[in-house]
């Protein structure tokens, strides 16, 4: 008998359940009806390719990977411009905005994000205020970089997409402020010695900084135009922008769920098990998943609950409620997987700086009740007869008892992914710090040096816990 | 009580120990003197940067990290030009060809390796017959490339530097013939439908290769240069050539070992414990160590010794050796470090090809009694709409019984070293191919997608398990 499994959301997490469910219905010969429901009119686009667009290295459309007619032709019925009111958990239907209902035997949340906008910027009716997040807030913000009538603009946050924001904008010969709240950037991912050196980097591109605790008061206009911000508690500063884009406190979109009583965590995300169910407050329940940037997940280090809101977790989570949707339809277990405790590799490239992190800052580490030892080095990544060397930062951050690798941190003009996926497995692994310094590693001088910067790095903790 | 430390050898293996026996001895405050003995007339010199110097990437004296100068006058007694006639281990002594006797409280023997070169070639006296292991070597090659007389070159071996060299004299505009056994390239790094996938790729550059059991029978000249090559038991057949590499079956060079009674395996490298002592019939020597080219290991997988004469192997196992020094003299266990099995992680560029290879072979796996699956895959490295996207074939290879993975090969246009570095971490830490499949890895469209080469290749190889 065919299932009907429905997903709601069409970003990253919802398009990856369906191509995998989608490929993993054919290889098992399971016949699945599969309804996606997308508010946007888009099929699968790459909105991280978005920044790198507004830096002038491809068009905006070039991050459109395949329209809905696409997954439509392949037999998915992809459903664009259409909204859910309410689940019901109970005779698992939805009903949609249109007063459809829609029966289904397994039931995917992958209602992403929202950004929780200051009130000031939530309320303005003003132009030229932007987030970025979708094609057409890529768009507009373009259209403002070509009108001319930017001279200086004000970025709010200091994540990855704030920083590619400011570097696309500085990018377009405009005068560059970034506000965020102290100490420094991406702290999710860098401790502030770290955050400091892309700072530097940035501030040497003309980009400037206010890191303190300065709330956006006021906002002045110009023909309908923001033309300049007002911030301190009582609009102390002025700062000219006639453009702002804000990219901060993206929160995760559960409303939905909430309404249908699935339970939500301390984190704001949806509570799922390693099967990624989504619980009502009786249990989980067995055919209603959910994943992405709406639940929330047991952190690899500290095990405890946060978000991870990233395109590289939802892949994996897609993964893994593919097979779990498919493993329950065939009545067996060796189909199933789980979702493991998510180190969070994470990696971009800003205004030509290359950052990488994974597992947890020494700050993130604290938090938790874990005291730590860090090594930190600065070498050229292949031979210095070599044209081309560049230098990499790298900071390992160990457990002060066991010395096992609890986090690493790199900075480099060079691409710095494919380290951070190694010290991800590492992480994984309980390598310490002794394994890190003694394990060989590839050498040619064209690629590396006989003792690589990783090496250095954990010689150096070493170092520390022997005064220590 | 001032000790010495005599190293026997100045290549990367003896440099090594050396300097980090220096580094340590002013970190713990030990007074040692170090005598390191040489044959040739250099200092640090970075001989794996030579194939490339001749692809004319830089001047061959850029390999010259540091003179001997450099060494004496931080008061190692660093002698050039200086042979051992005897290693006497019941008195601790050496002596040199000079007559002088040297007294010694620990030796590392780091004598390295040498080609067995075909008797034919042993023998001759011709001109433009060479290796490629030293600087004079690379200045020879390059004089031959110079002159306009060299139309042809054969080059003997399918390792690393014989590939490289084959991809300096094309580069040189030198019809190229590559001359060695079956079946493929790299046999040590890569099962044949990747080596095949790199002489596919230097084929398209004019390079040749008769890769059959064809012995040099003999050698043809011109002015007393070479002029061609018969191969073939009887030199059935004539190859152009008015110059001759080769680059195969480099020996341990253990004569002074041997000599002194201490123990070769069947390999030909000397056997050492996990402290890298070296030991006579009767048990191992606490003050006579040895490392690099001239040793044997234990291999990561098969857990049976084998030669991995590699720069990266030397280097960790010099940071063994002189933690262990130190930790002697000071009486101190928490000093010492223990050189693990090796996983043999390799990584070359040759002729504008990556190449990559960590763990076993399937042919190795098979000679060891290991039953293997392989997944294989190749897929872009960052997202298909940035500029320069590339593909890279990943070849995985697990145990059949619990999917564990064993190895790793890799090809592609693009740097491959980050990626066998992590791989090494995963072999290690007996991650299995659902591990693989189910690992969050980093993501930046610029610099990765969304689902990693490895990912597939971890799936291709389930898929095979799973029909199996």
């Amino acid at each position: 008998m065919t299932k009907t499994a429905v997903i709601i959301g069409g970003g990253i997490s919802g398009i990856f359940v369906m191509k995998d469910l989608q490929e993993k219905s054919i290889a098992t010969k399971e016949d699945i009806k599969i309804v996606l429901l997308k508010r946007e009119d888009t099929g699968w686009v790459s909105v991280c390719g978005l920044p790198y667009a507004l830096r002038g290295w491809y068009e905006i459309d070039k991050v459109v990977i395949n329209k809905p007619e696409f997954f439509s032709e392949q037999g998915v019925d992809f459903r664009t411009k259409t909204e859910v009111e309410r689940i019901n958990t109970d005779d698992k239907t939805l009903k949609l905005k249109t007063g459809e209902t829609l029966k289904y035997d397994y039931l995917v949340i992958a209602t992403g994000r929202k950004p929780a906008l200051p009130e000031m910027i939530e309320k303005s009716t003003m132009k030229n205020i932007f987030t970025l997040s979708t094609m057409e807030d890529a768009y507009s913000i373009e259209a403002a970089f070509k009108s001319g009538e930017v001279k200086n603009a004000l970025v709010r946050g200091r994540g990855i997409i704030a920083l590619q924001a400011a570097a696309a904008a500085a990018a377009n010969r405009i005068k560059t402020t970034v506000l965020a709240g102290p100490p420094s950037l991406l702290p999710g991912g860098l401790d502030p010695d770290m955050g400091d050196m892309l700072k530097e980097w940035m501030q040497k591109q003309g980009i400037e900084f206010i890191l303190e605790n300065q709330p956006i008061s006021g906002l002045k206009e110009d023909g309908g135009r923001v033309r300049s911000v007002l911030i301190g508690p009582r609009g102390e500063k002025e700062i000219p922008a006639e453009m702002v884009v804000v990219a901060m406190g993206m929160r995760p979109n559960v409303r939905l769920a909430e309404e249908a009583g699935i339970e939500i965590g301390d984190t704001g995300g949806i509570i799922t098990d390693n099967s990624l169910h989504a619980k009502t407050k009786k249990s989980y329940l067995k055919e209603v998943f959910a994943l992405g940037d709406c639940i929330e997940v047991i952190d690899g280090i500290t095990l405890r609950p946060k978000l991870n809101q990233l395109a590289s977790t939802s892949v994996v989570q897609a993964n893994v409620i593919s097979d779990n949707i498919i493993s329950d339809i065939k009545g067996n277990p060796c189909l199933y997987s789980s979702y493991d405790p998510c180190m969070g590799p994470v990696v971009a490239e800003i205004a030509g700086l290359n950052f990488g992190s994974v597992g947890v800052t020494t700050e993130a580490a604290g938090r938790a009740g874990i005291k730590t030892i860090s090594g930190k080095a600065t070498k050229l990544t292949k031979a210095r007869y070599f044209p081309g060397a560049k230098p990499l930062t790298m900071k390992l951050i160990f457990d002060a008892f066991s010395m096992k690798l609890l986090g690493a941190q790199m900075i480099s003009e060079v691409p710095v992914s494919d380290r951070v996926n190694e010290m991800a497995v590492a992480i994984r692994a309980c390598v310490n710090a002794e394994d890190l310094r003694n394990t060989e590693r590839c050498f040619d001088p064209s690629l590396s040096l006989l003792v690589d910067v990783t090496v250095d790095a954990a010689e150096d903790a070493l170092k520390s816990k022997s005064v220590c």
